[in-house]
């Protein structure tokens, strides 16, 4: 896993598929590029959190966040103060609002590739790069979906079973959107490649696959009477 | 965790830790700001990808890669004809070339922490955040010594175990330096912090921990006879 630019164009699509644009289509590792839009979503779904990059004064910066998705849109929050949030437009007014151009991109480690040859190390991936321009969500029952969705992404079915937000703190959560238009997997499986003639090369190669999942629970000491670990939590 | 911004002053810093600047200290969430050198280095030796940003026709653009770290100096690298490595410039011709401007992030999710109310949902989770300038390498000792972190950083003593890269790989590699300058952790660990007035309600509340580690190694089909797992690997 290397860095790759992003520019070039291809033409194949399926309307299952996201179109690939020049923003999407790589001119490095084209066939582990992906348009799928069921792997798209299972990516983004798997994931807790994204790395969201914007530009500040001409220059880059990459920040790790929470988000929800729903249906073809991802949300992502934080205080009404934070830069990023009073950088990004009112969804309400999109037509003069020119938003914040955002990449948000999000990554699973999954395995460790070693090669023969150092050339050939690698890592088993599953990546999703969004590029666009994201919104303030101003609608109040749009933002409280967005909320929904945020705290379901982290555990499903768990925003039924908390209390939701007042309205003090939803005054103090900015939300921002970003459409699933411009968007592209990349996806590494499998074991090393190695050239031929490194083969017979007295050196271990192989896959180390990441371990998922997660340990036993560590419940609140001050859990009211009788609360039980919820089915939910149960089958995470 | 939320999208917050990076902009404000301070002042405290002492001599094992990074200044702080402009572009490290949060306006949101300083209490889980860190400085500290030894904290930095533990979280970006135990991530195996970093997610790196830099602007692209005006546009931010994120991208997962992997990494290296030699003292105070990251290293990724690519092919050479890709758009980060060529917009980056070469480090023998620094007074003269702006270099690529970059925001190199490292993530760790360590675990879901879920509240009574959905508005202190949270994770637990330590990141770095590093700002700067990314340059060429073109000396040929550190591009050797960079692709040897960067395996190095995969499964640490892997470099002195696989064949180094020849000539032509050498050739077709471009590695990019980035110094630990502007550089920021942010950490969060322990339970929910729900108000007071929540602790009644039925909801289960507590931490959900992440699994680390690996599951058994798959060794390649094809290894050559008599090749057993190495120490480095056993110790993983």
């Amino acid at each position: 896993m290397s860095v790759a630019s992003e520019s070039g164009t291809e033409t194949a699509a399926d309307t299952a598929a996201y179109a690939p644009t020049d923003l999407t289509v790589p001119t490095r590792g084209r066939d582990r590029a992906a348009y799928d839009r069921q792997l798209v979503h299972a990516i983004l779904d798997e994931a807790y959190v994204c790395h969201l990059g914007f530009v500040r004064d001409g220059a880059p910066v990459v920040l790790p966040t929470l988000y929800g998705r729903v249906g073809e849109r991802l949300y992502v929050h934080g205080s009404t103060g934070s830069r990023p949030l009073r950088m990004a437009g009112d969804a309400r007014q999109r037509e003069e609002d020119p938003g914040l151009a955002v990449c948000l991109t999000v990554t699973h480690v999954d395995g460790l590739v070693l090669a023969r040859s150092a050339f050939h190390h690698s890592i088993n991936y599953r990546s999703v790069v969004i590029h666009g321009t994201a919104y303030q969500v101003t609608d109040p029952e749009e933002k409280r979906t967005a909320l929904d969705a945020l705290v379901d992404h982290v555990v499903p079915g768990r925003s039924a079973d908390s209390r939701p937000a007042n309205a003090k703190e939803l005054a103090a959560t900015a939300v921002l959107s970003l459409d699933l238009a411009a968007v592209s997997a990349k996806v590494r499986t499998g074991g090393p490649n190695d050239e031929p003639e490194d083969l017979g090369l007295p050196h271990w190669a192989g896959v180390v696959p990441l371990r998922k999942g997660h340990d036993p629970l560590i419940p609140s000491t001050d859990l009211a009477p009788g609360i039980e670990t919820p089915d939910y939590l149960i089958e995470l």
